[in-house]
Order: structure tokens, then sequence, then C-alpha cells
């Protein structure tokens, strides 16, 4: 047969899914698998979001969209960023598929191949993916979950620019660790930016998931560095409507933007249905996220408290988004995360979780680590901690504490 | 600023889109602009595809699908494959999001930045642009419009083949040549794709649209090449659905598809609602597609009856699809395509045509040509052909007659 190509067969194995097919054998065995390997809530939508979603207003057929995404979404966008006290115009804002291809576009928009990002680490895993599809390199910045996830110092994202250093990514609220950056810190890395003729990339897919104690600060708040900072958003997670595929990317260098939108035209346009219940969810009133952060809140508050009572567990309490990064007592966390799907299971249920090794570049790390999406129920996440719990009490590569390894 | 990357800066303009701007300027004027420059046809689609497109089966919130597509999908749309007296499991297929991605990932997953596909000239002019963010070079073989776009000898495809050349990729039917590939052609480039161990990629997008005298044969029913051969489909054309974004990846070359899922896993899944309305759109009755290709074949006729009166002009009949490629009496098909929109009205109105350069990835090809697309109802279609007749009548770049430059 023919050759695939060198860069299919390297391509980054995303860490949700790459157990997927093991997780549907379990199933067969009639175990039940209860999913927290991957950003997906559980919460019901205001149902009328879905009605009637294609009204009489459209055409009686589905036609290709602007490039750019529809008018109406981009100024209900727009609209809606004047809750994190951000004044948007229209053109700021590009509407992509998912936030998935806006990460892809900002990526070919600023690096040729061979170029390189800084991306503070651990990060959302699926970077490694779209900068290997864009050749783009990934230049990490450890920080450690022993020391809670230090947001790194300049001076170390300053010694990290190199002469092929395009820009600097991140996430905030951050997947997988829970930091959220505070406006000081933004402040100093917008300024680095623009000292350094770079571009500064911060995904805000999870802002409206901030918890007591910390607040949210967007980077279109930033003033004097409009050309190099560029914001990456989604509908997904902030209306629980992974599926409907709308993302978006907003800058207000309009030069790059119209760059950019080459390769939206190549596509034709985002996906007409999502991009209507779009603008209807972009206008549901500020309540709805307002519930969404407390019943995230007591998710959260049991987890940490079922963690606390178990052994050699480390985590950092997250300060935003819905995730959970964990340090646990095992040898291998892709081995561990097959190894409850294939070989495990208590009162009939099993749980699947993402390997922390996905969420580095750097090789070697996460690997006694792992991610838990708080996205289900109390009782849901109940009894997954029930199955960690005992997991952590048979699983065959446990560390041993160092005293009986003596 | 900082710079944006080479790349994007040399990014192809897409034909059907990059005078969006002028047009936009046009209307403001009060100018009516009929668009014939992009394949979105007005059909009316059954209204109940479009009604309670997310019903009470659904869970009551839009979550990722499968990165693969729904089952039920992909169950539907290979049912719907016998049709075309193919036989196709459900592993033989994966959604994407549309035809576009299809391309994309199929060029990423066959070919390494570097390596070359050939396309048989001229061909749909986005695949341009996929191969450049791909890095892929397009080696193309041309047919000319004076011979009506023959498709070229099996001894020019073989020619053509380097040391670096991984696949073989055309449309049948062609856009914008309106040719079809016969059987017997199809088995000669397999035999080819196995001799040199090279994929052969055929879009299908418009196989639903051949014209009395001629027939589809599709890919998918070649036998022997299974490993070579990969089909790209499309729900936009096939149900005037082009803004649910929904496509496929066909291949009996299982190792490739599960390759491939690599690139889908990291952009989590196709879009939901679409594929919602996707299930349903493929289990329609085939009088459905009587009834287009009636359609479409009136409106055919009726093109090609006003342009055989006019002067100077050149075309091949198309065969399928719902193209007319067509030479005209210019100097310079952008400029004539621009000047239609800023300089040119007729009765209020003007009409938009996609320039025939980027469809040719030889510099200078089709200058003087450029494609219509009869996807308007036959008084649009005699409203555009007048402000067509006018038209060049007062271009200033007009061809002369030989004789009157003498």
């Amino acid at each position: 047969m023919p050759t695939l190509s060198k860069r299919v067969q390297d391509t980054f194995a995303s860490p949700f899914r790459k157990f997927l097919p093991l997780a549907r054998a379990t199933k067969k065995r009639g175990i039940e698998v209860i999913h927290l390997n991957i950003g997906q809530p559980d919460f019901a939508m205001p149902t009328d979001l879905l009605n009637n979603l294609w009204d009489d207003s459209k055409p009686n057929f589905v036609p290709y969209g602007v490039a750019e995404g529809e008018d109406e979404l981009r100024k209900a966008w727009t609209a809606y960023y004047s809750k994190f006290n951000v004044d948007l115009r229209f053109k700021d804002l590009i509407v992509t598929t998912g936030a998935s291809e806006a990460i892809l576009f900002a990526l070919l928009g600023i690096a040729d191949a061979g170029d390189e990002i800084i991306v503070p680490e651990p990060f959302y895993a699926n970077y490694n993916g779209f900068a290997q599809m864009a050749g783009v390199n990934i230049v990490s910045l450890f920080s450690s979950i022993e020391d809670g996830f230090p947001i790194p110092k300049i001076e170390d994202f300053e010694r990290t620019i190199g002469p092929r250093t395009r820009g600097i990514l991140l996430s905030n609220p951050n997947n997988p660790s829970g930091k959220v950056y505070d406006e000081d810190t933004l402040i100093a890395l917008a300024a680095l930016a623009k000292q350094y003729n770079l571009y500064l990339l911060v995904d805000e897919a999870y802002s409206e998931f901030v918890y007591e104690g910390f607040s949210f600060y967007s980077a279109m708040q930033l003033s004097g560095a409009d050309d190099h900072v560029i914001v990456i958003d989604s509908i997904s997670k902030r209306f629980n409507a992974c599926g409907t595929r709308v993302g978006a990317l907003i800058s207000r260098n309009h030069q790059l933007l119209e760059n950019i939108t080459r390769y939206a035209r190549l596509r034709l346009s985002p996906p007409m249905l999502g991009q209507a219940f779009s603008i209807k969810a972009l206008q549901l009133p500020s309540e709805y996220h307002d519930r969404l952060r407390t019943d995230f809140s007591n998710r959260r508050s049991r987890l940490l408290e079922r963690l606390d009572q178990m052994e050699d567990v480390l985590y950092h309490a997250p300060e935003g988004a819905f995730y959970l990064f964990v340090q646990l007592p095992i040898d291998d966390s892709d081995r561990f995360c097959a190894w409850l799907l294939t070989d495990f299971e208590y009162e009939g249920r099993t749980v699947m979780l993402a390997p922390g090794t996905g969420f580095y570049s750097t090789p070697g790390k996460g690997k006694d680590e792992v991610r838990i999406a708080y996205i289900l129920d109390v009782d849901h996440l109940n009894n997954a901690m029930d199955c960690l719990e005992a997991a952590l009490k048979v699983y065959p590569g446990l560390k041993k504490p160092v005293a009986s390894v003596v």
C-alpha cells in the first residue's frame, strides 16, 4: 500500500480520546464508564435555545454563510464582551469552527514552519497537535504540581525568547491546571510581547468559570498592545454546546484578521446551524452563568473532599475552569488510564481519565498526573471517586512509599 | 506590529469570495448583484428536514460527538452509497467538517511538506489553498477550453509522476469544467496508482448531478485498489445544505483512516446540528434528486441558449455539476469580474462571477475565462445574462477581433 505521510504518523494522540476504543470494549462487557476524560459538562441548556433553530426569517435551505461569520453573531458576541468590561467592535471578531480552528488559523497566520511559540506548561493538550499540523515548535515553560503550578516569571518568559519566537500562547483560566492569570501578569506579558515584537495569544474558553477569591481579566482589556493581542474564544464550554463547533478569533490587529480570513474563505463558512444557536445563547441573561458557576463550585468542593481522603494524592485547588490536575502514586498515567478501562471495575463501574503526559511537551513530565474533568453531577463524581479510591489500592503499578522500598 | 507569517501572506485568495467586499459596496449603491460566483443553489429543501432538528431522543444540550462522526450518520451515508452500486461498510467513512476538511486531512495524511500531488487542470480553486496550508505542491496537467477540456491521457499522468508524487487528485464530475470521468478512465487511473504506489483521490461532491447522455462511476466501485482509493464527499451540494458543513472522507484503506482520525480527534467532532440534519437528508427518496437534476438541466439549457447568442464566447457544455467554464473576449478575468461590480450596471443590476485564473495553477491560464454557477432560477439567470451580454459590449478591456487590430 502507498505510505502514509510521516507527519500523520507522528501526530499527537489526543489524551482525551485516545483510549475511547478501550472504553467502548469496557462498555460492551457491561461495565459503566464514567467519563471524566473530556470537558463535556452535563448541564441542560434552556430548551428554547434548541427549538425552532432555523426559523422562518431564514431561507428554506441552509446556505453558505459569510467566511468571517454571520453579522448577527459577530454583533451578539462583541456585545457580550461588555460583561468583561471589553469594548469590542464588529470587525474585531471572526467566527471559527470551534476554538480548534481559531488556534490552527492563528498559528498559521503568525508563524511559518519551523518558527516557535512559547507555552507555559502544563497546557491544553491539543495545542501539541495543532502546532504539529502547522509545523510550529512549542517551547514550553515548565511549572510543577509540587509548587502549585506557579505562573512562570516574566524573566523566565524573556529567557525563552529566541530568534524564531513568534508568540506566547496561554489559556486563562488554564486548562488543565485551573490557574487564573491576574491583571498585573497579563500587563507584564503584553509589555514583553511589545518589547520583542511578539504576539500574545490568550485562549479564554473558560472565562465564565472563575471561583470565589479570583477574578478574570480578559486580554482584550489590555491597552496599548492592540497589534499584539489575540484572544481565542468558544461557545462550547460557555453554553454547554461543545458539539455546535463555534469559536472565535478576536484581535484589534485588523491586518492580521484580514489575512487570516483567507484561510476562513477556503473553508467557506463556519457551521450555520451552530451559529444560529450561538446568536441566541450569547443573549442569555447573566444569571445563566451565575447558576453554572455555583454548580461547578459545588462539584469542585465535593471532588476535593474526596481526594483529601485518599493517600499520596497531590493537587492544587482550581481557581478557574472545571478541571483538576492531580498527582497520583502511579508509575505511568497512560498505563493507569488504560488499565482502569481494561482490567478494573468497582461495583460494575470504572472511570475514564485523561493521562497527564499529553499536557506537557517536555518528555517524561506528567507521568504520575491525570486530569479529572468535574463535569458530571455529584452522584456521578462520587461514584467515579469510589472507583479511583479502589483503583489506587489494587493498581499493579502503584508507587510504593519510600519506607517500604528499603 | 509583529510580522505576519509568510505563508498567510502568500495564501491563495478564493476566486469565489475575494471580490465580496466589492459586491457589498455595489449593493450599498442600490445595485442588485446576481451571485453566480459560488455554488450555492436556491432550491428549497423539504421543510421537515429543518424542523425539530434536535429532537427529544437527544440530550438537552449539544455535546461533542465522536471524532469520526456519529454512528447513525455513518450508517445512513454508507447505506446511501448503494444507489451508486457501492457496498460500503461503516468503517469506510469518517465524517468531516465539510469536504474542505476532508481535503485538508487527506493531503496532510498522504503527503509531507514538499511532496507533490498531480491535479488535472482546471480544478476546484480551493485545492490551491488547501495544498498551500499543507505545504504540498500541486503539479497540474493542463487541458484547454479550446479542445473541450479533454481528460488528460494516462501517458500524460504517468509522465508527470516524480519521486515526490504522492497521489492524483481530481473531481468527478469536474468543477469547474463539468467533465465526467468514465469507468475506463477511472480503472486506468487506479491501475496507474497501483503501479506507482500512489493514492487516487476523487472528489465526488457533485455525483448526483450528471446530465443526460453521461453516467457517474464512483471511485468506490473500483475493485482491487482498496488501499489506493480515497473519495471525498459532501452533504453541501447534494442536499443544498452548504452551510451545515458536513463532508466525508471515504476509503477501504483503514490504516489511512485510522491515522487521519488523529487529526479528527484534535478538532474533537464535526458539527452535531449539521450531522443531525444530514442523517435525515440521506434518507430522502431518490425522487428528490431526480427533480433537482431536471431543474438544473433546464437552467443549463437556458444558459447555453443565452451564451450561444453572444459573440466570441466559447464553452464546453457541462456533462455534470452545475458550473459553466466559459471563455470570453476579455483581457483579464480578474479585472473583468471586479469591473462588473465597480463600474458596471444594466437596468439596476450586475452579475458576480468567479474569475478563471484561480482554477489553474499554471500561471497565466484562465485569464480570459470565468466560471458561471447556474444555481439560480431561470429568471435570475436571464437577468444575469442580460448583464453579461451588455457588459461584453462596453467593457474597456474587450479583446478586439484580429481584423480590427490590423
